[in-house]
């Protein structure tokens, strides 16, 4: 155990310290000033309740303590010429990050409408959680940040995705003692464990117990420091401790442990860099507790505030009703002595102004927290290269996935030296046939390494840990600093992450109006080992509900594909690796299934995001009495089996096929940018015959995305409805009666032109069940017709 | 640290131990025999192809182990007469606890079909993921299980859930090393800052180091000894390290250690509860290290597999193309030596059956494993006396979560002495204000307390931690073991929870069909802080899509009410509270907000569910020109004043106002048990007239349920559509269009006999957005004819 008082040194000279102070007071007299005053910035006259907000917004708790880090980590950065970014886990603390890149000058090169000036103070004081100005937290707004931290738990896995692959970059990450009970948080510490020092920067983790929550004391904080010590020990690190509440004491203290760890950090890399040593190291870390509120009202009304929960947001929020809280308002603004910080035009005092970076070493003005600066292409192999051959359609198989690993693996390649791509996965990688990558790259991993491991390497470039919310966290941090990747999940699952990515496509959605804030590459996700084929797993990894969550996001940040077969997801890759500023959400199979489409073909597809697919349609030249429609691997089988069913026992039938492979196409137009027109729909789904659709996900998505569309009133929708076991392909079909005979059954129900030969071949249908029933009962597998399926026109 | 090697005693005779391996290797071979067999169970004649399943589903890797420690479990039930819940974190593990049911007799008891003799065995392997069969994981239809385990993170608050208030409950949890990653888990360790000794019973993790988990190393496998001893110190733990490979040595460690770790626990809970001292002990845990696939082949094709990542499913899966693999799998089953376990009728030998404990001492057979059979009903205050006097409409407020807190009290209060009721949150109840809960309870805390702490105790029955997850599994361990909760939830946040209500969404559709499982209480959600009213917090706060989740479940588990005022939020909360197996969704503010209807409208109309609000209409005996509907607080009160809007600029215009509080009565009959029917759909919405919808959520869910009722393609709806920062209460709907003068401009570009008025009132409402907007940027705050807005008729 590394106490920080026993650090004898005191780093700091008194000019520093009184210096260093001043700056943190001026933060705190400014975080203050945005909470509760819409003028009389600078109190140059008596406060007024009409100075003050009508309601007031914000939360105070944690803001002090990220000041005093940030003036500390300014300190070290002008020293040593550091690129630090600064990831607020309590991102609640808005105030204390606007006032510090407000300080250092980047706020007004951003927002050039908040001078540095008494006037400019004045809107900056107003335009915090006011209609029309910004919001409370560390939003997309702030500048510097990569980080909301509204929704807590991702700060760490934020500041490691940050740290990949950026060797000169230290994240100092702020953990708040209440974000640290989250899950996602919780095992985000170990992270420490796919971190190359060699090549990754460093992450410090800078644990602020600043006591409470809410309402409620944080669990940290009442650990006995034994317990905590051996907890973070465990989790690999070695902790200083920074505790107290006396200023002066403190920015000695916190001064002398971050030289200390800087220092650490500096050997540990140049160690492992010198020596080419990337065995994982017990990275230092801060745990420092101060009060919460620390510097605001000790007491309100007799109740204790300051160093408890009833600092959390806004201390005397009664102000307009309660006459005394102003004088009290006005003492605790005054304590920091803005006279002495600020000049006659509300300006930082130069001697003040010296304390921070210059230029792109300012925490606020990184490139790497605007990570669309840095953003390369990606060199990109033709992925035409790996088409699979398809001489005559659904006849010949292929794994999706593997053949989409076939493609990653070169990307990986061609991107080795740039050092810019990784794809991310809950140790599904292989399990999703990505296997092609490890030709390319190892499986990150920093930790015990015995001889018979495969594939494990300090430099592997993919990274699988079994917690889909760090992945996520990981993937967000690297995209959100410029790089590119790609995340595989088991589709069921990746509603783990449903609130991370609100969150994302929140930061995306606002970030496209936001000027100077650059696109980033987008996020994307394949979804595999999908409802339709479970058979391992069964009820508890069926759900392909994700797609009905992301389109509820603005449509202008949100892309869903779902490939039927090689080709298609070949080329829906392409796209999205090229892509920016999106979440792309494709979903494909992994097992062998059939192929439909050569390359040519596929191309032509995609760009299109839906068609007839004239190949397997005999309308031609007539109106067709069908249109059978399709989406997914799965129910694109199923319907063209279903379409050769009725052709069979229908030879006058005329059917229309029609694939979608770009979801959002669907939609009318105007809600999304992909959409087509009514006339293009109209001509495609026909004005007025019956459409039976097949649908990989929950039939009433179809439903929603096209209630206003033409014909809307002839469309049936088969999909998945929570029927499931473990069982086989086909009976998973049966069960949720997307099937081929179901659809046909769809199909005679809605055509009166067969109607006397309906109840016949119902009669057909009714015993191909009892026979599949009756086959996999005793066998266990589907049935020879139906396994063996193939194209046969 | 405590060395299991270093506990001298080898508390096995050589007689019990042989007999303990020999159950153990029973237990194997039913494992075995599930995954690969259809035919021959007992190996009678040599294996063949034919009676090896043709599809081979299933996972080995974790099996061995949990066997062994269900096997040792047993012993001490039997020397102690303990009651002992196993919670199986490796939920794929199937085989093995169907195994072990089978061999204490439970799993014939509940299944009569699987008897205790050859053909028992030989359907026993079969139906093992096999089509008609039974699952492949500890699903829902096997005995003696709360926990499936499919989605892995939630063993352990499970295991906690079911501890709190069972004293004489001895939780068994075995978590594995690949979940133990996940994040939920991670933090559901500190849980034991919330078990009281004296009260709840005790939890006994097993953290099971298998070392692998699909295709790599875990990481908690590849720590030194020293971290992982300092992580679960840290945790609060004390470890005790079984590790080893030798059955016969392992067997005796793993005595000898259960011996220690139960004599502990038993020390604790005496201590704690004859000095009556809560404090928070150091609970003893065992980490138990022994190879993936133990006993299995220990190489395949010359490729290392047993203590290795290839046994994590089916070693030798390629049996029916590898004809050598078959004569591999019968000497591994053979190695088991079955032909000393069974009789000649397939019977385990009675020397081996006694080693099971009788009755509802068997794990598969403790009733808290059915809940339901242990389910008492709640004491219940007359929720009437709570009513909120609503001497008329739409004049008087009050905030409903408020009064919904004190009907809360007096549920706490009446079932005190039941101990079968608690409140679970991420620190949020009195920030939800349920505050007047806190005068019958405090929040558990059973941690370090300081004086001036407020409503902390061990004895509390408010349980927060900031983790969404943890309180879902405290609460979901809680209600499958019989008693009652509630979990309140910033709306936004509840999306965390996404994946785990799919898992418990899927156990209650499933055990609804399982004759032997009893229905347990309903998992109740109050979603408050909600979507409109993030002032503070702003658009990473606003998220109303958890109904758009939830709706994709099985109609007949789920539940999901929006009360506009305080007394509909009273009869919803007392009719969740006696509901039984459903997941109840009550979405309420938490603001003071308009009240609409006294006690009497309000059971009346929470009864119907929907209906016309006849005091609000003006359309009685005539036609309306409108239908303006509503469903949610916020979107009542819009369309309240819209309709107020109308009436004083269009005297004449007759409106109806619809509210909706069961938003499941919209969906078209047969889909969901609510549903009313089309002709009182019809009767209530018109067949003819346009309807402006206002909704809480998505707009779009209200068509989703609505696309196939009458008069849809008349329905307009509004509602949240990712517009939204942080600014006023009235600002939000502005920026998402569901405001009174939006709607109340809806009504006017749909109702034609007012098309001469139309512009001039549109003129009326440009003027009032702009009035709006300037007001709000100059004071912050809405303008009073909003703000101060109430019913005038």
């Amino acid at each position: 155990m590394v106490l920080a008082e026993q650090l004898s040194t005191k780093p700091l000279s008194a000019d520093q310290l009184q210096k260093i102070d001043a700056y943190w007071r001026a933060a705190n007299y400014l975080s203050v000033g945005q909470i509760y005053l819409m003028d009389n910035p600078l109190l140059r006259e008596p406060l007024k309740l009409e100075h003050v907000k009508p309601r007031l917004l914000g939360h105070w708790g944690t803001t002090p303590g990220l000041n005093f880090i940030y003036v500390h980590l300014n300190r070290i950065i002008k020293r040593d010429h550091l690129n630090i970014l600064y990831i607020t886990g309590p991102g609640h603390g808005g105030p204390g990050l606007v006032a510090n890149t407000y300080l250092e000058g980047t706020y007004s090169e951003v927002y050039p409408n908040i001078g540095q000036d008494t006037e400019g103070l004045r809107k900056l004081f107003k335009q915090f959680s006011f209609p029309g100005g910004i919001p409370s937290h560390v939003a997309p707004e702030t500048p510097g940040s990569i980080h909301e931290g509204g929704e807590l738990g991702y700060a760490l896995s934020h500041a490691f995705g940050a740290a990949f692959d950026n060797p000169d970059l230290l994240v100092a990450c702020v953990v708040g003692d209440g974000e640290a009970e989250t899950g996602p948080l919780a095992t985000s510490w170990h992270s420490n464990k796919f971190l190359n020092p060699i090549h990754d920067g460093a992450v410090l983790p800078i644990l602020h117990l600043n006591g409470y929550k809410i309402a409620n004391p944080t669990i940290l904080a009442r650990l006995s420091r034994e317990e905590l010590q051996s907890l973070f020990v465990g989790y690999g690190y070695k902790p200083y401790f920074v505790e107290g509440s006396d200023p002066a004491e403190m920015h000695q203290l916190m001064a002398a442990t971050l030289d200390t760890v800087i220092h650490e950090i500096q050997e540990i890399q140049h160690n492992a860099r010198s020596k080419g040593d990337p065995t994982r190291p017990q990275w230092p870390m801060i745990i420092l507790r101060t009060p919460k509120g620390w510097t605001g009202p000790k007491e309100v009304d007799g109740k204790k505030t300051e160093d408890f929960w009833r600092s959390h947001q806004v201390p005397l929020a009664e102000v307009a009703s309660k006459p005394e809280y102003l004088q009290i308002l006005e003492n605790w603004m005054r304590s920091y002595k803005p006279e002495e910080l600020f000049d006659e035009n509300g300006r930082l005092i130069p001697e003040l102004q010296e304390l921070a970076p210059q230029g792109e070493k300012r925490m606020g003005a990184l490139p790497h927290a605007n990570g669309g600066l840095l953003t390369r292409d990606l060199k990109m192999p033709d992925f035409r290269r790996y088409a699979v051959p398809v001489p005559h359609p659904g006849t010949t198989e292929a794994e999706a996935t593997r053949i989409m690993g076939q493609f990653l693996r070169d990307v990986m390649k061609l991107n080795q030296d740039q050092r810019n791509f990784r794809i991310f996965g809950p140790d599904e990688t292989a399990s999703n046939r990505w296997n092609a990558v490890f030709e390319a790259s190892d499986r990150t991993w920093v930790a015990e390494t015995y001889d018979y491991d495969e594939h494990l390497s300090p430099d592997g470039r993919v990274m699988e840990i079994l917690s889909e919310h760090t992945c996520q966290g990981w993937l967000e941090g690297y995209l959100l600093t410029g790089r590119h990747g790609f995340f595989s999940c088991y589709e069921a699952f990746i509603h783990l992450v449903d609130s991370m990515f609100n969150q994302h496509a929140k930061w995306l959605k606002t970030t496209r109006h936001i000027p100077w804030r650059r696109p980033i590459p987008s996020l994307n996700y394949l979804l595999t080992s999908h409802v339709w084929r479970q058979d391992h797993n069964g009820f508890s990894h069926q759900d392909p509900g994700f797609l009905d969550h992301v389109v509820n996001k603005k449509a202008d940040v949100i892309r869903v594909y779902l490939p039927p077969d090689a080709n298609t997801l070949l080329s829906v890759t392409d796209h999205c690796l090229r892509s920016r500023h999106y979440v792309n959400v494709v979903v494909a199979g992994k097992q062998p299934a059939l192929q439909y489409l050569d390359m040519d073909a596929a191309i032509k597809h995609c760009t299109q995001g839906l068609g007839i697919w004239e190949w397997a349609s005999n309308d031609q030249g007539s109106e067709p009495d069908v249109v059978m429609a399709c989406c997914g691997d799965v129910p694109t089988m199923e319907t063209l089996a279903a379409v050769d069913f009725l052709r069979q026992h229908l030879p006058d039938i005329k059917i229309r096929v029609v694939n979608v492979v770009n979801l959002m196409k669907l939609q009318p137009p105007g809600e999304h940018p992909h959409s087509i027109s009514d006339v293009d729909y109209a001509s495609i789904f026909t004005p007025d015959k019956p459409i039976v659709f097949a649908f990989h996900g929950y039939p009433w998505l179809i439903h929603r995305l096209t209630y206003r569309r033409p014909n809307h009133n002839n469309l049936h929708v088969r999909g998945y409805k929570e029927e499931g076991t473990t069982t086989t392909p086909f009976d998973m079909c049966v069960l949720n009666e997307v099937d081929r005979f179901s659809l046909a059954d769809d199909v005679l129900d809605r055509v009166d032109r067969f109607k006397y030969e309906r109840a016949h071949i119902k009669q057909i249908i009714h015993n191909k069940f009892v026979e599949h029933k009756q086959y996999i009962h005793q066998y266990g597998e589907d049935m020879p017709e139906v396994r063996n399926w193939k194209w046969p026109y």
